[in-house]
């Protein structure tokens, strides 16, 4: 094997919901149309699960298509379902992890012995881990601490059936290495899904959990029969509690990452068409638990705000900070039914920032 | 006449159309609640018109709602409409202009010699004056140039028929001199119309007018059939074109106005519900002229949106920057008819944002 073949870099794919279905979809078209740079074989691992008799992963290996979470999107060829998530990342240089949130430290614990020394890897997540007595903390530790590679983000305003019907829109991928940045733009980037590569690797992060919270506010607003004027009070004050949580949390002041499409662009898409307004809106119109909504409204996939929401209260709590949050904490105590979704806006009213 | 007497406030309204309106509802009430602060009779100029055979003015006397602009809103009785503007504002202390931008000139000329010295202006018009020779000016200088008084503004995420219906919202505020912050709010503020009160006033106000423009560019995307992506994808490039124009035609390096109700907030809310974001989407979906649209849009009122992207692309183009503001230029070309608003996407696809 020569030197050039030898830097061809492999890739895979770490889950296969309908963002994984759909990234599948762009980082398939773009392996494949770039042989001088990636190896043309792209692994998915597939959670497997039996639909109407037949697997899962047969299923998308026969009909490129992954007809439970993403139907009607043709996946290109090159990208092959695999049920063994070492099997998936045996080999890879980039492993693009996009699973929800709560399955990663296991997911890479299962992965640990298998994976490349000096392989990249690369969170779609959003979310936080909270691990008891440790606290919370970043998907992308995790992902680097448990597997020892360096981990870069992918997150931006994707919901992900827009970006599988192909309309335009941009997002934003953080690795700290610049090095990294060229490739990480080869491997996404196409007419009409536009990638800015920056280095702010837990800011990105940041922004892409938080949002969900924001985005169940902008829902209980929906559901409560408000309209844009309350709904863009609440995305805004839902901003700066995310400025200023971000700013605690990690110990930065860098602000610019909100102006990226994973700052307020995806906050703005996910309050409008996320699933986690969605959720927001049937908490106010229905009296059922969150886990009956979850079935019902999302064919068996999880809301991921109601746990982030849970996750940054705790966080909050440990670090007596509750009263400095209104909007995190109402949020999460409408999720809990501590608090009537009626009292939403009682909560705003006297917010810190306009004391 | 005590010194505690002379010292009330009073107050009066130039303009009359739904903004006008629901202001004039805020204001009405709250100067009556606080007799000790407030004259209590507030005059609003309205310009006459003649409804079903009545004058608007009569109407709005009698009935005490604008039946025309606001219909099915309750004015508090103490706000007077009247036909001359003279009369309105004789005697005031705080002047709030609520115009069409393209009216305010000639208004403040007619107004001048009866303007009380030492008055306060308010301004809530979007929009930039742009005078042959001299450019584009903020139409707060004009107020306080035609009037010789300070002038502050109001802007926020405040569409008009929300705010009428008492929906939860804030505003910004911006006075240079803070003494008179404690009466702006006392003026503005109820439990569901949250004030805060700032000193930047040229970047409220920029931001009020910018939005307009972004505005159209929401409809576009809607009026093509694009989703929440795409179109958070416009907000946030509308932005970053909003932050570099202010930085260069204010020459201020001030970004926090932008977290306000006035900038993302405000531009968000324009982009989902404003009537900019209307022509916009009509201007896609019909081959008709602006001035038709508007005849069937509006009753009687205009865009702001065109008239402000002309004035900021004749900037643009005095200054030579047409190529920054792709966004900015496209928005202009398509209101115009020069370029097809199919071309919309393209002209964003390489924005100096992904470059």
């Amino acid at each position: 094997m020569n030197a050039a073949l030898a830097a061809l870099k492999r890739v895979c794919l770490i889950g296969s919901g309908n963002w994984g279905s759909a990234i599948a979809k762009i980082v398939g078209l773009n392996v494949m149309n770039q042989p001088d740079v990636f190896e043309k074989e792209v692994l998915m691992y597939v959670y497997e699960e039996i639909i109407d008799g037949a697997k899962l992963t047969d299923i998308i290996n026969l009909e490129h298509e992954n007809v439970k979470y993403l139907p009607d999107i043709k996946i290109s060829p090159n990208v092959i379902a695999v049920p063994d998530v070492v099997q998936a990342c045996t080999n890879a240089d980039i492993l693009i992890f996009v699973l929800p949130h709560q399955f990663v430290k296991e997911t890479c614990e299962k992965m640990a012995s298998a994976v490349k020394p000096g392989a990249l890897g690369l969170s779609l997540i959003k979310g936080f881990v909270l691990t008891e007595g440790e606290g919370i903390q970043l998907v992308s530790n995790i992902i680097k601490n448990t597997l020892d590679i360096e981990t870069a983000v992918l997150m931006g305003a994707n919901l992900a059936t827009e970006v599988a019907s192909e309309m335009f829109c941009e997002t934003t991928i953080a690795c700290h290495n610049p090095e990294y940045h060229g490739i990480l733009s080869k491997l996404f980037q196409t007419p009409y899904f536009r990638v800015k590569v920056i280095e702010n690797v837990a800011g990105v992060e940041a922004c892409g959990a938080l949002k969900n919270v924001v985005g169940i506010g902008a829902g209980i607003v929906d559901g409560l029969g408000f309209g844009d004027n309350t709904k863009a009070a609440v995305i805004r004050l839902g901003l700066m509690e995310m400025m200023k949580f971000t700013k605690v949390f990690l110990e930065s002041d860098d602000i610019s990452v909100f102006f990226e499409s994973c700052g307020i662009a995806d906050l703005v898409a996910t309050c409008h068409g996320g699933r986690n307004r969605l959720l927001g809106e049937a908490v106010v119109k229905s009296m059922k638990d969150i886990r009956l909504l979850e079935k019902e409204i999302l064919r068996g996939q999880s809301f991921q705000g109601p746990l982030i929401a849970k996750e940054i209260y705790t966080y909050l709590k440990d670090h007596d900070m509750l009263d400095q949050y209104p909007l995190f904490v109402a949020i999460h105590r409408i999720c809990t039914r501590e608090v009537d979704p009626r009292n939403f806006i009682e909560c705003l009213r006297e917010h810190p920032e306009h004391m």
